[in-house]
């Protein structure tokens, strides 16, 4: 649900009131059913769900339903808070969306046979103030936390929009301390892991186009030889594992020779260099995926954030989150195709 | 009309082909007049232009014509190499570009009252590789020999587009040695010289956004300390200086603002930042301008490139040059306005 003061609960609903998304898998929803019902009553939805109190024995027996909201009796605290009230961060929030997510992991790391286990995570947006407030300052967002957890470095975030797909080698890292921690190797991963996460969501021989880091690509050298040292090998060692990457492309020309269809996926070296044209083109569309985590886990969230302005109005589109929803679901079945 | 293998000549003869354009001003263009003549033959176009030899003593006489091209006897041997027959960089077009340039900056330097004065520049592409081939390496590109001929530290490059208008604190410099040149100063310059050009450019009170440097503008300090250590510092001297100017914002999501028309520049800190949303939103409609030349001295160019693969062929479209042209005469009328 993420923060239960932001979209989540709304978006959940209006995504989930798809029937034919509803049918296409079973939905463990962590949150507060009373945020649930609230954003149903506000959007006219009838309740489609099966409440159930997590951590209680009757967690077992849910499997004959196809949506079950699983409630926090302990954080139904945060309904009196002004936070709720009055949308914002808050450490009630923080508290109870860290919660969420430490348990969508849980769930993902049962045995297969556990009624309980998730095949896949699709994350509501949780906000970075509320989980300073509630003394999870060491986290910048999902991903980190996802990383710890699945005891994992190897890790990309990835968008995956209507027009364009893109993989970050860096993310959430000062601009000037790129220097420090782009390599072959982490360039080289980010191109392994889009490849193999395209090939995930039915891209049989995905095209890869890599960005440089400088102007131009560095123009031969002229700006900068990061393109020459790091980018070009990570690409080469690419191609010698039988991937399809090729640059380093100048990054103001690259995204439109995408959107156009010449490459099914750009590897960017920084966060806005990806995600200008990410958010300019696909807009709300998006969907971020997580890609690397061990054992084919899925992790997939909607591109925005928790939108606390206008949260509580109705006013949400629950696109991304659909969104996110289907992309989750199609990348189970490539890896588990039905015989 | 840049570098002679490109799509200069095309480009002008089919911007200068709209009479209302012709109209507006009186043209002298640098260049070879035997290509303006292909250009003009390939695109059914009837020649308008009255050619005289450049320097010649005839070319005082000019200014009854709206529209003269003065050639350059001396590089007509490039009509005889390879690169005139299969469009390419050259050591002979990288000479005659370079050298119209110089010219046309010379003209802009002449005293109001010569005829041959020139009250604003507009540049066709050229080659930096035909630049380099011609011993002219030091200049990255028209904006460096503008700054030096003009004696100024203190220009900035500028796009506007239909969409967008940009203005780049940095540009051709590697990304990593932006942490070297960022200082208040230059980002006030920056701030000031693109306020002062949209104002040139009609707008009477231009709302300006300044994009962070760091990934969410470096969310209060969690990912980077430019924002509080140099941009805001700058914007609030842009404030106290009468000079509408806000952020620092992410720059993944104020694009996307200033292209809903809630503001009316950006200022973005680095080449990739400020023109991958340029190319994205404005693609071959954006007009390249330098900002800050002494003496209100204009120069507009298109923001492309001399599209050697299309030259020759009757392909290029002159929206951008179109464009460029009548962003310079727009902006010399809010200067000298008619009383």
């Amino acid at each position: 649900m993420g923060d239960p003061a932001g979209i989540g609960a709304e978006i959940i609903v209006k995504a989930l009131a798809d029937k034919v998304l509803r049918a296409a898998a079973r939905f463990h929803i962590l949150g507060l059913a009373a945020c649930l019902e609230a954003a149903a009553v506000r959007a006219g939805i009838s309740p489609f769900w099966w409440r159930i109190q997590h951590g209680s024995r009757l967690a077992e027996t849910v499997t004959v339903h196809d949506a079950v909201v699983f409630d926090y009796p302990e954080f139904s605290a945060f309904l009196d808070t002004a936070a709720a009230a009055n949308p914002g961060p808050s450490k009630a929030g923080g508290e109870a969306s860290f919660r969420f997510v430490e348990d969508a992991i849980s769930a993902a790391q049962l045995p297969r046979e556990n009624p309980l286990h998730a095949v896949a995570i699709v994350t509501a947006p949780i906000s970075k103030t509320s989980w300073d407030l509630a003394g999870r300052s060491r986290y910048p967002g999902h991903t980190e936390l996802l990383a710890e957890r699945f005891r994992t470095k190897r890790t990309a975030m990835m968008f995956f929009g209507p027009t364009l797909r893109v993989a970050l080698v860096t993310v959430h890292i000062p601009l000037m301390e790129i220097r420090d921690v782009l390599t072959i190797g982490r360039v080289f991963d980010t191109i392994d892991l889009g490849h193999e996460a395209c090939r995930a969501a039915g891209i049989g021989a995905p095209r890869i186009a890599v960005c440089g880091l400088n102007p131009h690509a560095g123009e031969d050298g002229l700006m900068g030889d990061e393109e020459a040292r790091i980018i070009k090998p990570a690409i080469q060692l690419a191609s010698d594992n039988g991937i399809d990457a090729r640059g380093p492309y100048a990054a103001d020309a690259v995204f439109l020779d995408a959107a156009k269809g010449k490459f099914d996926l750009v590897v960017a070296m920084y966060h806005d260099q990806g995600l200008i044209p990410v958010k300019l083109l696909d807009r709300e569309r998006a969907v971020n995926v997580t890609v690397g985590l061990p054992g084919g886990a899925i992790r997939t969230s909607p591109a925005h954030g928790t939108a606390f302005d206008i949260a509580g109005k109705n006013l949400a589109s629950p696109g991304s989150m659909h969104a996110a929803i289907e992309l989750a679901i199609k990348m189970f079945h490539v890896e588990h195709p039905t015989p």
